[in-house]
Protein backbone atom coordinates (compact mmCIF):
# COMPACT_ATOMS: atom_id res chain seq x y z
CA UNK A 1 0.00 0.00 0.00
CA UNK A 2 1.29 3.37 -1.01
CA UNK A 3 0.24 6.24 1.11
CA UNK A 4 0.24 9.94 0.45
CA UNK A 5 -0.64 13.22 2.51
CA UNK A 6 -2.01 16.45 0.92
CA UNK A 7 -2.93 19.60 2.16
CA UNK A 8 -6.21 20.76 0.86
CA UNK A 9 -5.56 23.02 -1.44
CA UNK A 10 -7.89 26.30 -1.42
CA UNK A 11 -8.18 26.42 -5.27
CA UNK A 12 -9.98 23.13 -4.94
CA UNK A 13 -12.85 23.82 -3.18
CA UNK A 14 -15.81 24.88 -4.95
CA UNK A 15 -18.80 27.64 -4.38
CA UNK A 16 -19.90 24.61 -2.06
CA UNK A 17 -17.31 24.95 0.76
CA UNK A 18 -16.21 21.70 0.06
CA UNK A 19 -13.62 20.20 -2.23
CA UNK A 20 -14.84 19.78 -5.93
CA UNK A 21 -15.90 16.46 -7.09
CA UNK A 22 -13.48 17.24 -10.15
CA UNK A 23 -10.57 16.66 -7.83
CA UNK A 24 -10.69 13.43 -6.37
CA UNK A 25 -9.15 11.65 -9.96
CA UNK A 26 -6.19 14.40 -9.61
CA UNK A 27 -5.59 13.31 -6.25
CA UNK A 28 -5.64 9.93 -7.10
CA UNK A 29 -3.46 10.58 -10.68
CA UNK A 30 -1.33 11.94 -8.09
CA UNK A 31 -1.14 8.95 -5.37
CA UNK A 32 -0.44 6.76 -8.22
CA UNK A 33 3.20 8.20 -9.15
CA UNK A 34 5.06 5.04 -7.00
CA UNK A 35 3.75 3.15 -9.40
CA UNK A 36 4.25 4.89 -12.09
CA UNK A 37 7.91 4.51 -11.13
CA UNK A 38 7.67 0.56 -11.03
CA UNK A 39 7.49 1.08 -14.60
CA UNK A 40 9.34 3.74 -15.62
CA UNK A 41 11.81 4.36 -12.38
CA UNK A 42 13.02 7.65 -14.32
CA UNK A 43 9.21 8.90 -15.60
CA UNK A 44 10.82 9.25 -18.68
CA UNK A 45 8.20 10.76 -21.18
CA UNK A 46 9.21 9.66 -24.31
CA UNK A 47 8.67 5.60 -23.60
CA UNK A 48 5.83 6.80 -21.21
CA UNK A 49 4.09 2.89 -20.85
CA UNK A 50 0.49 3.32 -19.69
CA UNK A 51 -2.77 4.82 -20.54
CA UNK A 52 -5.90 5.34 -18.22
CA UNK A 53 -8.72 3.06 -19.68
CA UNK A 54 -11.02 3.82 -17.25
CA UNK A 55 -12.13 5.18 -13.24
CA UNK A 56 -14.94 4.62 -11.01
CA UNK A 57 -15.40 7.03 -8.00
CA UNK A 58 -17.59 6.89 -4.72
CA UNK A 59 -18.09 10.49 -3.02
CA UNK A 60 -18.78 8.84 0.51
CA UNK A 61 -18.44 11.92 2.46
CA UNK A 62 -17.74 15.83 1.72
CA UNK A 63 -13.91 16.68 2.32
CA UNK A 64 -13.11 20.07 3.65
CA UNK A 65 -9.92 22.12 3.54
CA UNK A 66 -7.54 20.25 5.91
CA UNK A 67 -5.37 17.06 5.42
CA UNK A 68 -6.35 14.35 3.52
CA UNK A 69 -4.11 11.05 2.70
CA UNK A 70 -4.93 9.01 -0.06
CA UNK A 71 -3.98 5.08 0.16
CA UNK A 72 -3.36 2.98 -2.94
CA UNK A 73 -3.35 -0.36 -3.33
CA UNK A 74 -3.14 -2.72 -6.65
CA UNK A 75 -6.82 -4.60 -7.15
CA UNK A 76 -6.49 -6.32 -10.01
CA UNK A 77 -3.19 -7.50 -12.14
CA UNK A 78 -4.01 -9.15 -16.14
CA UNK A 79 -2.53 -9.71 -19.22
CA UNK A 80 -1.64 -5.77 -19.97
CA UNK A 81 -4.27 -4.22 -17.74
CA UNK A 82 -4.65 -3.94 -14.09
CA UNK A 83 -6.39 -2.30 -11.43
CA UNK A 84 -5.81 0.62 -8.48
CA UNK A 85 -8.11 0.77 -5.70
CA UNK A 86 -7.97 3.66 -3.89
CA UNK A 87 -9.08 5.92 -0.69
CA UNK A 88 -9.17 9.33 0.55
CA UNK A 89 -9.24 9.79 4.30
CA UNK A 90 -10.47 12.85 5.97
CA UNK A 91 -10.08 12.72 10.17
CA UNK A 92 -10.05 9.23 10.34
CA UNK A 93 -13.57 8.81 8.21
CA UNK A 94 -13.14 7.57 4.61
CA UNK A 95 -14.67 9.67 2.13
CA UNK A 96 -14.06 8.46 -1.17
CA UNK A 97 -12.98 5.30 -2.83
CA UNK A 98 -12.20 4.53 -5.94
CA UNK A 99 -11.21 1.96 -9.19
CA UNK A 100 -9.08 2.49 -11.87
CA UNK A 101 -8.06 0.42 -14.83
CA UNK A 102 -4.25 1.47 -16.34
CA UNK A 103 -3.27 -0.37 -19.64
CA UNK A 104 0.73 -1.10 -20.21
CA UNK A 105 1.03 1.00 -23.51
CA UNK A 106 3.01 2.00 -26.08
CA UNK A 107 1.84 5.33 -27.64
CA UNK A 108 4.45 4.84 -30.94
CA UNK A 109 2.41 2.13 -32.28
CA UNK A 110 -1.35 2.71 -30.16
CA UNK A 111 -1.10 -0.89 -28.53
CA UNK A 112 -1.31 -2.46 -25.57
CA UNK A 113 1.78 -4.82 -23.85
CA UNK A 114 1.86 -7.69 -21.86
CA UNK A 115 3.42 -6.38 -18.19
CA UNK A 116 6.67 -7.05 -17.86
CA UNK A 117 7.50 -9.75 -15.72
CA UNK A 118 9.64 -8.15 -13.68
CA UNK A 119 7.29 -4.98 -12.78
CA UNK A 120 4.50 -7.65 -12.37
CA UNK A 121 6.30 -8.92 -9.47
CA UNK A 122 6.48 -5.91 -7.95
CA UNK A 123 2.69 -5.15 -8.63
CA UNK A 124 2.21 -8.26 -6.79
CA UNK A 125 3.50 -6.62 -3.39
CA UNK A 126 1.00 -4.12 -3.45
CA UNK A 127 -2.24 -6.19 -3.95
CA UNK A 128 -4.85 -5.15 -1.62
CA UNK A 129 -5.47 -8.86 -0.49
CA UNK A 130 -2.23 -8.90 0.89
CA UNK A 131 -2.66 -5.86 3.42
CA UNK B 1 -30.01 15.89 -24.92
CA UNK B 2 -28.04 18.45 -23.96
CA UNK B 3 -25.17 19.66 -26.00
CA UNK B 4 -22.31 22.03 -25.46
CA UNK B 5 -19.13 22.81 -27.47
CA UNK B 6 -15.64 23.35 -25.94
CA UNK B 7 -12.40 24.15 -27.70
CA UNK B 8 -9.57 22.54 -25.63
CA UNK B 9 -7.48 24.58 -23.32
CA UNK B 10 -4.25 23.89 -23.48
CA UNK B 11 -3.64 23.81 -19.49
CA UNK B 12 -6.21 20.98 -20.17
CA UNK B 13 -3.59 18.94 -21.66
CA UNK B 14 -0.40 17.28 -20.08
CA UNK B 15 3.25 15.88 -21.07
CA UNK B 16 1.38 13.25 -23.04
CA UNK B 17 0.50 15.65 -25.52
CA UNK B 18 -3.60 14.69 -25.23
CA UNK B 19 -6.03 15.83 -22.64
CA UNK B 20 -5.51 14.49 -18.82
CA UNK B 21 -8.05 12.11 -17.94
CA UNK B 22 -9.05 14.48 -14.88
CA UNK B 23 -10.27 16.79 -17.64
CA UNK B 24 -13.06 14.52 -18.26
CA UNK B 25 -14.94 14.92 -15.03
CA UNK B 26 -14.39 18.86 -15.60
CA UNK B 27 -16.04 18.77 -18.86
CA UNK B 28 -18.88 16.70 -17.74
CA UNK B 29 -19.83 18.88 -14.51
CA UNK B 30 -19.56 22.00 -16.72
CA UNK B 31 -22.10 20.34 -19.80
CA UNK B 32 -24.29 19.44 -16.77
CA UNK B 33 -25.26 22.68 -16.19
CA UNK B 34 -28.83 22.67 -18.06
CA UNK B 35 -29.39 20.19 -15.34
CA UNK B 36 -28.64 22.09 -12.41
CA UNK B 37 -31.05 24.81 -13.66
CA UNK B 38 -33.51 22.30 -13.92
CA UNK B 39 -33.86 21.98 -10.10
CA UNK B 40 -32.44 25.90 -9.44
CA UNK B 41 -33.09 27.93 -12.42
CA UNK B 42 -30.84 30.93 -10.49
CA UNK B 43 -28.37 28.68 -9.57
CA UNK B 44 -28.90 29.95 -5.76
CA UNK B 45 -25.80 28.54 -3.79
CA UNK B 46 -27.47 28.87 -0.45
CA UNK B 47 -30.19 26.49 -1.48
CA UNK B 48 -28.07 24.46 -4.00
CA UNK B 49 -30.17 21.01 -4.25
CA UNK B 50 -27.84 18.57 -5.41
CA UNK B 51 -24.50 16.15 -4.59
CA UNK B 52 -22.23 13.91 -6.63
CA UNK B 53 -22.15 10.27 -5.37
CA UNK B 54 -20.44 8.63 -7.89
CA UNK B 55 -18.84 8.69 -11.69
CA UNK B 56 -17.60 6.12 -13.41
CA UNK B 57 -15.68 7.17 -16.65
CA UNK B 58 -14.08 5.42 -20.28
CA UNK B 59 -11.23 6.54 -21.91
CA UNK B 60 -11.87 5.06 -25.30
CA UNK B 61 -9.87 7.51 -27.49
CA UNK B 62 -7.05 9.75 -26.49
CA UNK B 63 -7.96 13.48 -26.86
CA UNK B 64 -5.73 16.40 -27.99
CA UNK B 65 -5.93 19.80 -28.86
CA UNK B 66 -9.08 21.58 -31.40
CA UNK B 67 -12.69 21.25 -30.38
CA UNK B 68 -15.04 19.03 -28.51
CA UNK B 69 -18.88 18.21 -28.34
CA UNK B 70 -20.08 17.26 -25.05
CA UNK B 71 -23.63 15.12 -24.62
CA UNK B 72 -25.46 14.82 -22.14
CA UNK B 73 -28.54 12.61 -21.03
CA UNK B 74 -30.63 11.46 -18.37
CA UNK B 75 -30.29 7.91 -17.96
CA UNK B 76 -31.84 7.00 -14.75
CA UNK B 77 -34.73 8.73 -12.77
CA UNK B 78 -35.15 7.26 -8.97
CA UNK B 79 -36.41 8.87 -5.77
CA UNK B 80 -33.85 11.29 -4.37
CA UNK B 81 -31.40 9.84 -7.30
CA UNK B 82 -31.11 10.23 -10.51
CA UNK B 83 -28.58 9.07 -13.65
CA UNK B 84 -26.48 11.07 -15.90
CA UNK B 85 -25.03 9.75 -18.85
CA UNK B 86 -22.71 12.00 -21.08
CA UNK B 87 -20.34 11.63 -24.29
CA UNK B 88 -16.63 12.96 -24.99
CA UNK B 89 -16.78 13.35 -29.04
CA UNK B 90 -14.20 14.55 -31.25
CA UNK B 91 -13.89 14.74 -34.91
CA UNK B 92 -16.75 12.41 -35.32
CA UNK B 93 -15.26 9.29 -32.70
CA UNK B 94 -16.74 8.91 -29.68
CA UNK B 95 -13.69 9.53 -27.53
CA UNK B 96 -15.20 9.01 -23.67
CA UNK B 97 -18.71 8.02 -21.88
CA UNK B 98 -18.91 8.42 -18.46
CA UNK B 99 -22.16 7.63 -16.24
CA UNK B 100 -22.46 10.33 -12.92
CA UNK B 101 -24.96 9.64 -10.20
CA UNK B 102 -26.96 13.08 -8.25
CA UNK B 103 -28.48 13.15 -5.51
CA UNK B 104 -31.52 15.62 -4.64
CA UNK B 105 -29.81 16.92 -1.40
CA UNK B 106 -30.44 19.22 1.65
CA UNK B 107 -26.71 20.63 2.45
CA UNK B 108 -28.65 21.94 5.89
CA UNK B 109 -29.78 18.69 7.23
CA UNK B 110 -27.37 16.38 5.56
CA UNK B 111 -29.97 14.28 3.84
CA UNK B 112 -31.13 13.40 0.30
CA UNK B 113 -34.72 14.11 -0.37
CA UNK B 114 -37.22 13.01 -3.25
CA UNK B 115 -36.64 14.94 -6.45
CA UNK B 116 -39.64 17.14 -6.67
CA UNK B 117 -42.35 16.39 -9.54
CA UNK B 118 -42.00 19.14 -11.97
CA UNK B 119 -38.20 18.64 -12.04
CA UNK B 120 -38.74 15.16 -11.91
CA UNK B 121 -41.35 15.72 -15.31
CA UNK B 122 -38.20 18.18 -16.58
CA UNK B 123 -36.00 15.54 -16.10
CA UNK B 124 -38.02 12.86 -18.21
CA UNK B 125 -37.81 15.07 -21.51
CA UNK B 126 -34.15 14.63 -21.35
CA UNK B 127 -33.94 10.30 -20.91
CA UNK B 128 -31.79 9.01 -23.08
CA UNK B 129 -34.17 5.84 -24.22
CA UNK B 130 -36.10 8.74 -26.07
CA UNK B 131 -33.30 9.80 -27.75
CA UNK C 1 -9.60 42.48 -30.59
CA UNK C 2 -10.15 38.88 -29.49
CA UNK C 3 -13.14 38.29 -27.83
CA UNK C 4 -14.56 34.83 -26.05
CA UNK C 5 -17.08 34.21 -24.31
CA UNK C 6 -17.09 31.16 -21.36
CA UNK C 7 -19.86 30.11 -19.15
CA UNK C 8 -18.01 30.01 -15.36
CA UNK C 9 -17.78 26.65 -14.63
CA UNK C 10 -18.85 25.02 -11.15
CA UNK C 11 -15.02 24.02 -10.42
CA UNK C 12 -13.40 26.68 -11.12
CA UNK C 13 -15.02 28.79 -7.86
CA UNK C 14 -13.96 27.89 -4.76
CA UNK C 15 -15.20 28.00 -1.36
CA UNK C 16 -15.47 32.17 -1.06
CA UNK C 17 -18.69 31.60 -3.81
CA UNK C 18 -16.83 33.26 -6.30
CA UNK C 19 -14.07 32.60 -9.47
CA UNK C 20 -10.62 31.19 -7.91
CA UNK C 21 -8.06 34.10 -8.47
CA UNK C 22 -5.88 30.94 -10.20
CA UNK C 23 -8.88 30.87 -12.90
CA UNK C 24 -7.76 34.01 -14.30
CA UNK C 25 -4.74 33.07 -16.00
CA UNK C 26 -6.74 29.83 -17.50
CA UNK C 27 -9.05 31.85 -18.99
CA UNK C 28 -6.42 34.46 -20.43
CA UNK C 29 -4.26 31.24 -21.86
CA UNK C 30 -7.29 30.01 -23.63
CA UNK C 31 -7.97 33.32 -25.01
CA UNK C 32 -5.05 33.63 -26.62
CA UNK C 33 -5.26 30.34 -28.62
CA UNK C 34 -6.25 33.09 -31.83
CA UNK C 35 -2.73 34.25 -31.01
CA UNK C 36 -0.85 31.21 -31.10
CA UNK C 37 -2.53 30.23 -34.65
CA UNK C 38 -0.80 33.61 -36.02
CA UNK C 39 2.30 31.99 -35.29
CA UNK C 40 1.23 28.35 -35.87
CA UNK C 41 -2.30 27.96 -37.22
CA UNK C 42 -2.30 24.29 -37.33
CA UNK C 43 -0.98 24.38 -33.52
CA UNK C 44 1.61 21.89 -33.91
CA UNK C 45 2.99 20.71 -30.89
CA UNK C 46 6.24 19.30 -32.19
CA UNK C 47 7.47 22.96 -33.49
CA UNK C 48 5.28 25.11 -30.77
CA UNK C 49 7.10 28.38 -31.39
CA UNK C 50 5.72 30.36 -27.88
CA UNK C 51 7.06 30.44 -24.26
CA UNK C 52 5.83 32.69 -21.61
CA UNK C 53 7.58 34.99 -19.85
CA UNK C 54 5.59 36.86 -17.30
CA UNK C 55 2.04 37.75 -16.45
CA UNK C 56 0.36 39.95 -14.34
CA UNK C 57 -3.20 40.53 -13.34
CA UNK C 58 -5.46 42.97 -11.24
CA UNK C 59 -8.52 41.55 -9.61
CA UNK C 60 -11.10 44.68 -9.95
CA UNK C 61 -14.26 43.04 -8.74
CA UNK C 62 -15.24 39.38 -7.57
CA UNK C 63 -16.14 36.68 -10.35
CA UNK C 64 -19.43 34.95 -9.82
CA UNK C 65 -20.90 31.87 -12.10
CA UNK C 66 -22.58 33.26 -14.67
CA UNK C 67 -20.87 34.16 -17.81
CA UNK C 68 -17.40 36.02 -18.63
CA UNK C 69 -16.53 37.60 -21.78
CA UNK C 70 -12.19 37.79 -22.31
CA UNK C 71 -10.96 40.35 -24.88
CA UNK C 72 -7.54 40.50 -25.99
CA UNK C 73 -5.35 42.54 -27.32
CA UNK C 74 -1.70 43.05 -28.38
CA UNK C 75 0.09 45.56 -26.31
CA UNK C 76 3.27 45.84 -27.54
CA UNK C 77 5.45 44.23 -30.50
CA UNK C 78 9.23 44.07 -29.46
CA UNK C 79 11.75 42.07 -31.73
CA UNK C 80 11.20 38.61 -30.19
CA UNK C 81 8.64 39.53 -27.73
CA UNK C 82 5.42 40.84 -27.19
CA UNK C 83 3.08 42.03 -25.15
CA UNK C 84 -0.72 40.67 -24.30
CA UNK C 85 -3.31 42.78 -22.96
CA UNK C 86 -6.16 41.07 -21.76
CA UNK C 87 -10.15 41.88 -19.88
CA UNK C 88 -12.44 39.88 -18.06
CA UNK C 89 -15.87 41.29 -18.02
CA UNK C 90 -19.03 40.47 -15.86
CA UNK C 91 -22.30 41.54 -16.78
CA UNK C 92 -20.81 45.42 -17.97
CA UNK C 93 -17.91 45.63 -15.01
CA UNK C 94 -14.59 45.00 -15.56
CA UNK C 95 -13.73 42.53 -13.12
CA UNK C 96 -10.00 41.46 -14.05
CA UNK C 97 -7.30 42.71 -16.27
CA UNK C 98 -3.41 41.34 -17.11
CA UNK C 99 -1.10 42.04 -19.07
CA UNK C 100 0.95 38.70 -20.63
CA UNK C 101 4.83 38.89 -22.34
CA UNK C 102 5.36 35.93 -24.52
CA UNK C 103 8.52 34.92 -26.64
CA UNK C 104 9.18 33.84 -29.93
CA UNK C 105 11.04 30.20 -28.99
CA UNK C 106 12.78 27.35 -30.15
CA UNK C 107 12.26 25.08 -27.93
CA UNK C 108 15.33 22.75 -29.77
CA UNK C 109 17.75 25.09 -28.67
CA UNK C 110 16.09 27.37 -26.15
CA UNK C 111 16.68 30.61 -27.52
CA UNK C 112 14.83 33.10 -28.20
CA UNK C 113 14.39 34.27 -32.22
CA UNK C 114 13.06 37.29 -33.84
CA UNK C 115 9.43 37.77 -34.74
CA UNK C 116 9.03 36.23 -38.43
CA UNK C 117 7.62 39.57 -40.49
CA UNK C 118 4.42 38.19 -41.75
CA UNK C 119 3.59 36.97 -38.04
CA UNK C 120 4.71 40.81 -37.02
CA UNK C 121 2.24 42.06 -39.35
CA UNK C 122 -0.77 40.29 -38.43
CA UNK C 123 0.01 41.15 -34.89
CA UNK C 124 0.10 44.91 -35.55
CA UNK C 125 -3.65 44.59 -36.93
CA UNK C 126 -4.86 43.69 -32.97
CA UNK C 127 -2.22 46.72 -31.20
CA UNK C 128 -4.69 47.62 -28.48
CA UNK C 129 -3.83 51.54 -29.78
CA UNK C 130 -5.66 50.80 -32.89
CA UNK C 131 -8.38 49.95 -31.26
CA UNK D 1 10.02 32.60 5.38
CA UNK D 2 7.89 29.63 5.03
CA UNK D 3 8.27 26.40 2.70
CA UNK D 4 6.44 23.93 1.19
CA UNK D 5 7.82 21.14 -1.05
CA UNK D 6 5.46 19.55 -3.69
CA UNK D 7 5.67 16.98 -6.03
CA UNK D 8 4.65 18.08 -9.41
CA UNK D 9 1.85 15.94 -10.39
CA UNK D 10 1.10 14.54 -13.95
CA UNK D 11 -1.65 16.84 -14.73
CA UNK D 12 -0.08 20.09 -13.69
CA UNK D 13 2.10 19.41 -16.82
CA UNK D 14 0.85 20.33 -20.21
CA UNK D 15 1.72 19.61 -24.23
CA UNK D 16 4.96 21.06 -24.22
CA UNK D 17 6.24 18.62 -20.98
CA UNK D 18 6.74 21.23 -18.87
CA UNK D 19 4.61 22.51 -16.04
CA UNK D 20 1.90 24.69 -17.18
CA UNK D 21 2.66 28.39 -16.43
CA UNK D 22 -0.96 28.55 -14.99
CA UNK D 23 -0.06 26.11 -12.19
CA UNK D 24 2.48 28.44 -10.70
CA UNK D 25 -0.36 31.06 -8.79
CA UNK D 26 -2.30 27.81 -7.65
CA UNK D 27 1.28 26.58 -6.08
CA UNK D 28 1.64 30.23 -4.52
CA UNK D 29 -1.87 29.91 -3.21
CA UNK D 30 -1.26 26.42 -1.88
CA UNK D 31 2.24 28.10 -0.38
CA UNK D 32 0.16 31.00 1.55
CA UNK D 33 -1.55 28.74 3.34
CA UNK D 34 0.40 29.14 6.89
CA UNK D 35 -0.21 33.10 5.90
CA UNK D 36 -4.19 32.83 5.79
CA UNK D 37 -3.68 31.01 9.08
CA UNK D 38 -2.10 34.36 10.91
CA UNK D 39 -5.03 36.01 10.37
CA UNK D 40 -7.82 33.36 10.44
CA UNK D 41 -5.97 30.12 12.55
CA UNK D 42 -8.69 27.79 12.22
CA UNK D 43 -9.54 28.70 8.02
CA UNK D 44 -13.17 29.95 9.32
CA UNK D 45 -14.68 30.20 5.39
CA UNK D 46 -17.58 32.27 7.24
CA UNK D 47 -15.09 35.27 8.06
CA UNK D 48 -12.74 34.80 5.66
CA UNK D 49 -10.34 38.06 6.33
CA UNK D 50 -8.49 37.98 2.84
CA UNK D 51 -8.53 39.20 -0.75
CA UNK D 52 -6.85 38.90 -3.64
CA UNK D 53 -5.55 42.27 -5.51
CA UNK D 54 -3.51 41.23 -8.29
CA UNK D 55 -0.48 39.28 -8.60
CA UNK D 56 2.53 39.54 -10.82
CA UNK D 57 4.77 35.81 -12.30
CA UNK D 58 7.86 35.90 -13.58
CA UNK D 59 8.49 32.42 -15.56
CA UNK D 60 12.57 32.33 -15.21
CA UNK D 61 12.88 28.77 -16.67
CA UNK D 62 10.82 26.06 -17.47
CA UNK D 63 9.74 23.36 -14.44
CA UNK D 64 9.62 19.34 -15.47
CA UNK D 65 7.88 16.42 -13.81
CA UNK D 66 10.08 16.44 -10.11
CA UNK D 67 10.00 18.23 -6.93
CA UNK D 68 9.66 21.55 -6.07
CA UNK D 69 10.27 23.91 -3.15
CA UNK D 70 8.14 27.52 -2.92
CA UNK D 71 9.53 29.94 -0.67
CA UNK D 72 7.11 32.73 0.98
CA UNK D 73 8.39 35.63 2.42
CA UNK D 74 6.31 38.90 3.30
CA UNK D 75 7.52 41.75 0.93
CA UNK D 76 5.69 44.88 2.62
CA UNK D 77 2.81 45.52 5.00
CA UNK D 78 0.63 48.79 4.43
CA UNK D 79 -2.53 49.75 6.43
CA UNK D 80 -5.25 47.22 5.02
CA UNK D 81 -2.98 45.73 2.16
CA UNK D 82 0.27 43.90 2.64
CA UNK D 83 2.87 41.99 -0.04
CA UNK D 84 3.89 38.33 -0.43
CA UNK D 85 6.67 37.33 -2.21
CA UNK D 86 7.11 34.11 -3.47
CA UNK D 87 9.57 31.50 -5.71
CA UNK D 88 9.32 28.27 -6.71
CA UNK D 89 13.06 26.77 -6.92
CA UNK D 90 13.48 23.01 -8.45
CA UNK D 91 17.02 20.77 -8.95
CA UNK D 92 18.80 24.00 -7.42
CA UNK D 93 17.49 26.15 -9.75
CA UNK D 94 15.25 30.10 -8.70
CA UNK D 95 12.63 28.86 -12.02
CA UNK D 96 9.37 31.38 -10.94
CA UNK D 97 9.11 34.01 -8.57
CA UNK D 98 6.02 36.36 -7.64
CA UNK D 99 4.27 38.80 -5.81
CA UNK D 100 1.05 38.86 -4.37
CA UNK D 101 -1.22 41.86 -3.08
CA UNK D 102 -3.60 40.98 -0.73
CA UNK D 103 -5.89 42.41 1.47
CA UNK D 104 -7.54 42.33 4.80
CA UNK D 105 -11.24 42.21 3.48
CA UNK D 106 -14.44 42.43 5.35
CA UNK D 107 -17.11 40.15 2.46
CA UNK D 108 -20.01 41.30 4.41
CA UNK D 109 -19.56 44.88 3.80
CA UNK D 110 -16.92 44.60 0.83
CA UNK D 111 -14.93 47.04 2.49
CA UNK D 112 -10.74 46.81 3.08
CA UNK D 113 -10.16 47.12 6.94
CA UNK D 114 -6.76 48.14 8.48
CA UNK D 115 -4.72 44.87 10.03
CA UNK D 116 -5.27 44.21 13.17
CA UNK D 117 -1.87 45.14 15.24
CA UNK D 118 -1.68 41.82 16.69
CA UNK D 119 -1.81 40.56 12.81
CA UNK D 120 0.70 42.62 11.64
CA UNK D 121 3.38 41.42 14.46
CA UNK D 122 2.78 38.55 13.19
CA UNK D 123 3.73 39.61 9.51
CA UNK D 124 6.48 41.15 10.29
CA UNK D 125 8.36 38.34 11.69
CA UNK D 126 8.67 36.62 8.51
CA UNK D 127 9.64 40.30 5.82
CA UNK D 128 11.77 39.26 3.54
CA UNK D 129 14.66 41.89 4.47
CA UNK D 130 14.87 39.94 7.67
CA UNK D 131 16.00 36.86 6.19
Amino acid sequence: MFEEVYKVRFYETDALKHVSNTVIVQWFEAAREPIFKLFTPDLNLDTWPLILANYKVDLLKQIFLGEVTIKTWISRIGNSSFGIYQEVWQNGHKCSSGETTMVHFNYQNSCSEAIPENVRALLEEHIIAGE
